[in-house]
């Protein structure tokens, strides 16, 4: 006969905590705190297997559970001492779901089931309170027939209300007995009138109608949705738990509170919590009282009048603290329980593990290492690698008040305040002053930079997570919230628009670049400062990994802070953004414009100095470790002026007329630029240019190594390659770049050619490609792009809603499409290393910072990911969680 | 010991027509006719092989060669009665290279080889015609001096050109032996003088010298880019053939002629050619001469006072005709020869396969089988399917005058004459006035359609062979030049500039489609009539192929051309070029206007039975064949006017005003459209439009069947689609409106769903997606622009470089790119099927109606191809060659 239920109390169980799967989370801990002696109210799980059977036969239950539940009811009444229904000695129960993971939908609890009209008499004559026993039953016919039977709230609110008006009373604690028997029954008659028939009197009814309620909410929308989202299956359904109550409403010795063992925001090691005396548990939630606290020392520092836990009963405290510490033991983790406390007597009512602040969990990882709690590599994976960025960032104080006028994408963690400006030049003028602006634009492009690097924070009306502004703010390390779709913009009038509210150049705002919200005038920000514990932790996790991790740095300030984070190398240096600089983007534009290969070849000539000294710069800061440079990749046009104004400005610098200039910028444009004339089609069709920048890089690492530096580990790369054919003609003009060099010199420094993978072409022909080219970066950006079709400055139209309807389970320009993109991935590393066993294979798009996408680099063989530089800690300790997680799935 | 040199001769050689590879094209086939006991001047082959030898050994020859060349020397002599360098009885011969193909870029002859001072002196004694020996000698050097030696041929002409003008002379037979001599010995002071050095004497020196000519040719610049080009291994080399010596220059009596043993141009059979009395190989193609037709017939109908070689020489005719005859039943070919007449005897002295019109090669497979002399396999490999185009379009009469204005891309063959205008409504206008227009664009849009339909054809300034305007004009058998990058439009104006020239609105010029030239003026057309010979060899082709031919037709009278040219199916069926009509873009407009669901399905009720009603055309026309129609697929942009008078008109028809009308075509802006919303993402975030088309097809299938039509074959395509979740919301939401229609009427026609495989990611997950799609069709298009990340449109800046560099073999959206698009198409038909054994496989991008293209279609094992419906024909013969050529693989 298959066993349905199981009991636990009385110091024994027949689960335990390792039987999430049948009892769900909330059983599972309660019978393994009844194993461990602690005192649990008696009680019992019906398994998830029950759930699957109720939906699997029509909603029906397997013959024999009412039987296992009449069994395990009447253990229970043993244990505690009453009987479910008898009015002489009455049983009252809470019921609970429980499912394998915490899911919001799901009915949550039914507390004091088990009361009738004659029961309730009868708890009113046992205890001796009958103020107690009336205000037990209309709390459980308020709570009973809102979550079972789904009569509206509201109108139990109201009929309190209206009684409390009538005894001129405000607090529920001011009603009497009769006042509330009274309440009870008209909550009844109102159950009566909503519903057509009577609110249940037979226990057996009310406990078997909130069993179904459990079952039943499995299914409900809002579960299916975050069942979806989460993928979570919905085989795998939930149990529900019965348990004896216990009242903390039974007056002055009586109390009820939750408890972390550890305080949740901070980490410090106390018992961190709140607790309301003569109170159930849901007074707690309700904030009608305020809760007090659990610590005499953090009453303290708050300033509390009402005595802690601590001081108004100290015995339950005591008692309670050793149990924290036993159940952290016991768990080797921080633990979030609920407890209640009945006539002095405390009895634990739930433990799990505790939810906390990366900032917590940080220093709760690297203590417990030292209370020789856990090991250094259990404390590597006590730290949610994306909230790392809380530490890295000052991020708004939760507690101050705010006033939301935007809303748009989280793309670059951080907040900021500042004046709003609407142009690059004002931000980079207003900067100059020392004054913090927020740049504010309908979208950035590269013209854009020097402003975005001189704004304090960056938001802009359009655009998704990897658009230019989220993509350059990330590298940079400014906040910015992207895509805010209210935003209207009118740079004429110096003012925007948005939900109504106008806010024009010069007012201040705060932008929070992790929740994607925008905010009116400053708000209070908290600035994290790294602990040692930080350290400790990178330490423990570069043990660990395998994964080298490198950083994407376009400049010398770039790749000092990388370092500082724990770079082992650049993975990316984009040349193009050296090419906007005030003093460069006027060659650069001549370059442009020049009818042939000599007139280019001039201006060329002129940038060849500055960008060899901007690669000068980054390979003495990198001392030694490898740097990755990509040659040119933009298309030409992103350099060239598009605005009126603009345009009869860069005419007149560079000596050509407007209608030339407007011509040619016509004669680029692009129906779709992202699969245009870019990349090493640049370098194909332009000699000059690639030639230009090996030279640069060439002579800049002579210069470097002349100078005394380490010799710099160089590789060159070429972007967009689809054909092998590219790469050979590319790389042998680069070769000839290097033998010229040699020849002049006498030598010239050691490099490597490589190739960004970044088209499905490239990925399947890699060991054509790798024949030639000696390391591979993928660049899962475009990768991503040209795998599914999808423009990611486009994409915000539709990409929300196949969020929203479950179609793709994340957004695949934050996390990689590990099953497209990322087989992708894994041809190019088997075909490339086929050809070329010792192939360097890396990633260097935005993915590089994403803990699931570094897991996945991790299991297909990557050598190294490359991240913005603020990024660089998350990946350190993704990568050696990604080793802890691959070791468990083997063993 | 190695064979390097190969004689033949008397009836008897050491190579045969099989030894290409060893012995060139040229000098296999000597050997072969010699074989044959054909009149074969005597000679040798040095082989390939020596060429190779060469380039691996510095530029040397191996050690046998010397005595083997020495040894086949003294054979000719022996054969052809004489001794090279013997002033008693001289041996001239000619040095030729032959590669396995033929080559440009390969020196081709040196005639008269032997000749000196003393032999020159001997010939004229033994000829006793001091005309013809000093004639030959100074064509002798003139020849050497410019293929071995490298003298620039113009000096030559100067001095012959002074001896005519100091005699008062004007032709060259004017010239008396005395002339020629005393010309010969300037020519020989001339090379003195230029080179530094004497014409050499040495006869062995000058054969030695022409042999090196000849490899040394196999490196040339222009041969090096030749094979390249068109894959030819440099590891083949080249061949040299050395002949003895015959003379048609040796009075009346003899003459030298090429000739056809059909005509080239009609296939008629008869010997076409034409030959010169008294002249040396080069006189005929010189053109100093106009040669004279080879039969008496052909010379009536060109008019000709001069005699044909039938009547001026019947003997050696009616060999050369007996000869022809025999090599045509050899070869199984038509041949294309070259012969000689020395005093009254015939010698052959070349015979290869005949390249022939379109026209010429379709009579002539027909014909030949006819005699007996091919079976129809052969037949059908005979005719190139690409040059199909040639029959089924007018094309210009290659001798009519013509003044060429502009070049472009032959985007869609044919030509046409027209009066120039410049937008779609004024084509329309003055077509419906029976007035011959052709449309001159910049580039075209969707917006174009209706002129693009109304016009003769096409010309655009911008674009590539799969822009729009090329695509739509395939499509609709409008001949087209693209890209015409000379062009400069100025509407406003109403003209055009091109290189210099100006044409104005209404003036005429034609275009040449095929050839993607631009006409001033009128040019004289041929219209072709479809042979009987046609219908046969594509009856042949149906027998033989396994893939079956689609159409791509968007309209009844596309699919009724299309069935006319065999067309076994719809293959796409474009819905939006529906949307675009006059009555309906109104409604289009309303839906993308409308703030909300309501609003769009009110616009959409309109469209809903002009759907239906197109549909109902298509699908009688088709009989019961099967129809795959894609539902909406564009952006929505591309129905929104872009120009503010248009903006203004539609507005105001729209009722609404033009701001709205312009914020909403800027909301709808895209940076990159071809990888933004559209596909089968618009049908997830606008549900009523797939659901109002869908209806729409069901209605029209229910209507054409219940009229008693034959039931519709019906393939319902998704396109865009990306995750297998796409499909599956897309397909339940059809099955839903079929559930409807089913409720209402009773029943509701059978039809398939399917999806466009036209992303990489959908390739990969092709395992998936076959557990819904019921057919997938290659969108081989996108597959192309995402696959190889390069937009068709965009792409004229740089694939011409590609492709003149040889970095790429071919236009890959002309030609499938089989090593990158080719293996994704591979991964999806091997994973399609794994999940679904009968999904049906096709493709419907342009490349459906190119051989390679087909070719590999058949090699994956695709069910079928799709292409527009001009193209039929082609894709009919195509694929029955790619079964023969895989059959010949596989054999």
């Amino acid at each position: 006969m298959t066993k349905w239920v199981y009991s636990f109390g009385d110091g024994k169980s027949e689960g335990e905590a390792g039987m999430k799967t049948l009892l769900g989370g909330k059983g599972a801990n309660l019978a393994e705190m009844s194993n461990l002696g602690l005192p649990v109210p008696p009680g019992f799980s019906i398994t998830t297997e029950v759930c699957t059977h109720y939906y699997a036969n029509g909603e029906t239950y397997p013959a024999e559970l009412k039987a296992q539940v009449a069994e395990a009811v009447k253990k229970i009444g043993a244990a505690a001492g009453g009987t479910l229904g008898d009015p002489a000695k009455p049983l009252l129960v809470s019921v609970r779901s429980g499912a394998r993971v915490s899911m919001p939908g799901m009915m949550d609890t039914v507390l004091n089931l088990g009361l009738n009209a004659a029961t309730t008499e009868g708890l009113a004559k046992i205890t001796g309170d009958a103020r107690f026993a009336y205000d037990s039953y209309r709390r459980f016919i308020q709570m009973y027939s809102d979550v079972v039977l789904g009569v509206e709230h509201a109108h139990f609110e109201e009929i309190l209300d209206m009684r409390k008006e009538e005894k001129g009373v405000e607090l529920d604690t001011e009603l009497d007995a009769e006042d509330l028997k009274a309440i009870a029954a008209q909550f009844k008659a109102q159950v009566q009138n909503e519903l057509g028939k009577p609110f249940p009197e037979s226990v057996e009814e009310q406990l078997w109608g909130a069993i179904g309620a459990v079952f039943g909410s499995w299914r409900s929308p809002r579960a299916n949705t975050y069942r979806r989202l989460n993928n979570i299956p919905e085989e795998w359904g939930t149990a529900v738990t019965v348990q004896a109550m216990v009242f903390g409403n039974m007056g002055e010795t009586s109390a009820t509170g939750v408890a972390f063992t550890r305080d949740p925001a901070t980490g410090e090691k106390l018992l961190y919590g709140e607790f309301l005396i003569n109170a159930q548990g849901e007074d707690v939630v309700a904030g009608i009282r305020t809760p007090q606290p659990i610590t005499k020392i953090v009453r303290e520092r708050q300033g509390g009048r009402k005595p802690s836990m601590q001081e108004a009963m100290p015995r339950a405290y005591e008692e309670l603290l050793a149990i924290g510490e036993r159940l952290e033991k016991h768990y080797r983790d921080m633990q979030d329980v609920e407890f209640t406390v009945q006539d002095g007597k405390l009895f634990m009512l739930q433990t799990r593990s505790g939810k906390r602040t990366a900032e917590a969990a940080l220093k709760a990882a690297v203590d417990m290492v030292g209370e020789g709690l856990i090991d250094k590599k259990i404390a590597v994976t006590r730290v949610d690698a994306s909230a790392l960025d809380q530490l890295l960032h000052p991020t708004l104080d939760p507690h101050a008040p705010k006033t939301e006028i935007a809303a748009g994408l989280g793309a670059s963690p951080g907040a900021a305040t500042g004046e709003v400006v609407f142009t690059a030049d004002e931000a980079e003028k207003l900067a100059a002053e020392h004054r913090a602006v927020i740049l504010v634009r309908t979208e950035t492009s590269p013209e854009d930079i020097h402003g975005m690097h001189a704004a304090k924070g960056i938001l802009t009306a359009r655009g998704g997570m990897t658009s230019h502004a989220a993509v350059v703010a990330r590298g940079m390390g400014r906040p910015c919230v992207s895509g805010a779709g209210s935003l209207k913009i009118d740079i004429a009038k110096g003012e925007m628009i948005t939900n109504g509210v106008t806010v024009k150049r010069g007012e201040v705002i705060t932008i929070d670049g992790a929740a994607g919200k925008v905010y009116k005038g400053e708000v209070i920000m908290r600035r994290p400062e790294l602990t040692g514990d930080f350290g400790t932790l990178m330490g423990w996790a570069d043990e660990t990994r395998k994964l080298k991790i490198r950083t994407n740095a376009d400049t010398p300030a770039d790749a000092a802070v990388a370092r500082k984070f724990g770079a082992e190398g650049i993975g990316l240096c984009r040349t193009e953004h050296m090419f906007f600089e005030a003093d460069r983007i006027i060659a650069v534009r001549q370059m442009i414009l020049a009818d042939n290969e000599a007139g280019r070849k001039a201006a060329l000539d002129k940038l060849l100095p500055m960008q060899r000294g901007d690669f000068e710069g980054i390979f003495k800061e990198m001392e030694g470790l490898p740097v990755t440079i990509r040659l040119l990749d933009p298309p030409l046009h992103e350099f060239l002026p598009h605005e009126e104004e603009e345009i009869a400005a860069v005419a007149k610098v560079s000596g050509t007329s407007a209608d030339v200039l407007r011509a040619r910028t016509l004669a680029l444009h692009e129906s779709n630029p992202m699969l245009g004339h870019r990349g090493c089609r640049l370098g194909i069709t332009y000699p000059e240019i690639y030639e230009m920048q090996a030279r640069a890089i060439l002579e800049a690492a002579a210069n470097v190594e002349a100078a005394g530096g380490k010799p710099v580990l160089l590789e060159i790369m070429i972007p967009l390659v689809g054909f092998k054919s590219e790469l050979d003609l590319l790389a042998a003009r680069i070769h000839g770049v290097a033998e010229d060099i040699k020849k002049a010199k006498g030598k010239v420094p050691a490099y490597l050619i490589g190739t960004m993978i970044e088209l499905p072409r490239a990925a399947l022909r890699a060991a054509d490609i790798a024949q030639t080219a000696e390391f591979f970066s993928f660049g899962t950006n475009d990768l991503t792009q040209t795998t599914l079709g999808v423009s990611r400055d486009d994409a915000g139209t539709f990409l929300g809603e196949y969020l929203s309807k479950g179609l793709i389970p994340r957004d695949p320009f934050v996390s990689i499409d590990t099953e497209g993109v990322g087989e992708l991935i894994r041809i190019a590393a088997q075909r490339g290393r086929s050809s070329r066993a010792n192939l360097k294979l890396g990633i260097c798009g935005e993915h590089g910072g994403d803990p699931a996408s570094i897991q996945f680099c991790h299991d297909s063989g990557l050598d190294y990911v490359s991240c913005s530089p603020f990024r660089v800690p998350i990946a350190r300790l993704a990568a050696a969680q990604a080793v802890l997680r691959s070791d468990t799935k083997k063993s």
